[in-house]
């Protein structure tokens, strides 16, 4: 088989076989693929796009490149969550343990963050001591004796994925709905799971912008689930302003603890409830998503989901005095609050300003390389649709960065103030079972 | 600048500005680009086109990329031909000495065959001695000195081009008219060329199958050439059955000479004459194509022609006795007739398939490292029109291979017999001045 032939096949819009695509991605991993032929693949798909059954195809093939975990001596339906990335989303830190204290056991595989959208591996690191790069071996001990688990990719988990996301991050292919799909579920096929609830934002902040972008996402991974056999319900959920008050790694996992202690932050709990009961009725101990979102808000008001994130935590190797006692994190050198020079009501938070503010602290990465500060980032005072008045604080800085002031500009043309009470904006934009 | 935003806006179809493809096209040259990324942008240009602008500045960046020959010291305008390619085209072989013996000045840069078409410069190389690997300054000097000169392109001409197009050969990225025509338009303005006559072919045989796409070609190439101001003519010319009835490059340059000799290989010659004669005409040795035409009949009736031939010949370290006495030539091992089984007409004769037959007989390459046997080829009796009755010899097959039944089966296929005399084949499509 040719590599070039391949290539003007799916350039051409014919579908590719199953024989084709496999040459093309383990040749890719072999090295009888070069990095320009696999671009050029890349890029033919992207323009060509590929039909279910070779989107399924190519899933398989990633999936098989690396090991695919048994996780099958776990006893209950082991059930995941993904979320396509946003600004300020910390709701795995507070639906892992939720439905783990209801019995769901939650074997997560998670990403760092890059450019304006943060990631999960880079919160939880923010917990001194955290370890995120278990030992496969490490990571079935955890689920089996805490029932849940937060880690990274680890090498053995979809090699072809890594290697085929690191060029396409350099060669403009990242944009495309099969390519997207198939990396996100190689990776999650890979961690053994029986079930996935998937969390595609939309809005300003996502990487989809529009609903129906979105939902040919949502479709997209939900139609490789089925292919495999996998129970997944999709959400597609707002990312139109910052999810919860806090962007930045460590104030997200403060955020996090305190809704796990029972604050109500409404739109980032609304969120997490509708996903935890998802998951709740995935691993079959709900009769409903519905029933799944009462037990999810019972495992907070009961104190559970507090206890086993506190569990998680210690198992994997986090200092839980600093969970228990926030305020000893260390304080961030410069802490600048923006205000309010008028009166009126919050009309709109842009997300991605704010994610890429946050990047301009220290609390993100523009490469994979940047070292982020865990202390940085913005803790907002108001949300869409909070009265304003002249003087109230908007939202605070948090950095170790001398001058802010040009971030400073960019929050305060990102955050729109208008005299009339906006329409509350809608969390669950639709749900796919 | 990042190379990576510059494939995204191509990609989004976005016009890029000429700061933008200098960058890709030098940054390629320099390294900073790399291949995955160049072979990226040259799928999204497959996808995306470009518009005359771009083309026009993309050609500019890859001819100065190298050496821009200066031919001014020597006089009269000085043209040259391109073909787009096809089988049995041995037109430069016939056209540059008829136009320099009427006076025309021809610096001639030609390329080799690859895949089912032929390439000047092996059907040159097949003549014992002869040399296309001439310096800049032999090259001017031949010129000078016997008034036409063919080489090969050197490495001082468009090293940017030789890069790509390397590249686009093992990504699938060739098909692409912006891309062709910055490719051809670069190594012709860098001869040093005043005009320029194209000849697009079209039909089986050919790289473009239909007249619209060789008229796109046609006016692609044309649009450029005006935007540098050099006089261009364009010629679209029927690639339907093998130009001439010698396919091979030996067997080539037997019926050259032949041609050059007086034989009027009528649809070889219509072709020639009518490109000589635009050639005669841009160089201001006629006042219109048609008088070229006559210009040319009469290089052939005086014996001007040929006598340039044996000059060009001996000048570049051709042993003209071989041109002399062609039958001297060693000849190949196996000759095989392909006989009539029927009575009829010669309806088609496809050419893509002649052009294949022919590589597996040993006349050409599919790899650029493949060697070619200079004898092998094919030797028409009968072309499309002629009358043919049972076991009247249709073609005969050279080659030093045992085994030959696979390809015969092949060319046998490829003619097609019918008891309807078939229209005429229109070798003059289009002439765009």
């Amino acid at each position: 088989m040719n590599p070039v032939e391949i290539i003007i096949k799916k350039r051409n819009g014919i579908e590719l076989n199953s024989k084709e695509i496999k040459f093309i991605i383990e040749g890719y991993l072999s090295g009888i693929v070069t990095d320009y032929q696999m671009s050029a693949f890349l890029m033919s798909v992207y323009f060509s796009g590929m039909t279910s059954r070779e989107t399924s195809i190519l899933t398989e093939t990633m999936l098989h490149s690396g090991e695919v975990l048994d996780l099958s001596s776990i006893p209950g339906i082991k059930v995941d969550k993904h979320s396509t990335g946003g600004v300020g989303d910390k709701v795995s830190l507070i639906i892992a343990p939720i439905a783990a204290a209801a019995g769901v056991p939650v074997p997560m595989i998670s990403g760092r963050g890059l450019g304006h959208s943060g990631g999960t591996l880079d919160k939880l690191e923010a917990i001194p001591g955290f370890r995120t790069d278990l030992s496969i071996k490490e990571y079935v001990e955890a689920l089996q004796k805490i029932g849940a688990v937060l880690i990274g990719q680890t090498k053995e988990i979809a090699p072809a994925d890594k290697k085929i996301y690191a060029l396409r991050d350099v060669t403009g292919t990242v944009e495309s709905i099969p390519l997207i799909c198939a990396s996100i579920m190689s990776k999650k096929l890979a961690e053994g799971i029986d079930g996935l609830v998937l969390d595609v934002k939309t809005g300003g902040g996502a990487f989809m912008k529009t609903l129906e972008d979105s939902e040919r996402l949502a479709l997209g991974l939900k139609s490789i689930a089925d292919a495999f056999n996998k129970k997944t319900i999709a959400f597609i959920t707002s990312m139109d302003q910052p999810l919860g008050f806090a962007v930045g790694n460590w104030l997200e996992v403060v955020e996090s603890v305190e809704c796990l202690k029972g604050k109500d932050v409404s739109d980032l709990m609304e969120v997490s409830h509708n996903l935890a009961g998802a998951m709740i009725y995935l691993g079959e101990k709900a009769s409903s998503i519905e029933e799944g979102v009462e037990i999810s808000k019972e495992q907070i008001k009961n104190g559970c989901a507090y206890k086993k994130f506190l569990e998680i935590t210690a198992n994997q190797g986090g200092n839980i005095s600093f969970i228990k006692e926030v305020e000893k994190y260390p304080k961030s050198k410069n802490i600048v609050k923006l205000k309010s020079k008028t009166v009126g009501y919050v009309k709109s938070i842009n997300a991605f300003e704010i994610g890429m503010a946050g990047i301009e602290l220290g609390a993100g990465r523009m490469k994979h390389d940047d070292i982020i500060d865990p202390k940085a980032g913005l803790l907002f005072s108001k949300k869409v649709g909070d009265e304003v008045n002249v003087n109230d604080t908007l939202v605070t800085l948090f950095t170790d960065k001398d001058d802010v002031q040009s971030t400073l500009n960019r929050v305060e043309k990102s955050i729109e103030i208008s005299n009339l009470k906006p329409e509350k904006i809608k969390m669950i934009k639709k749900i796919i079972s």
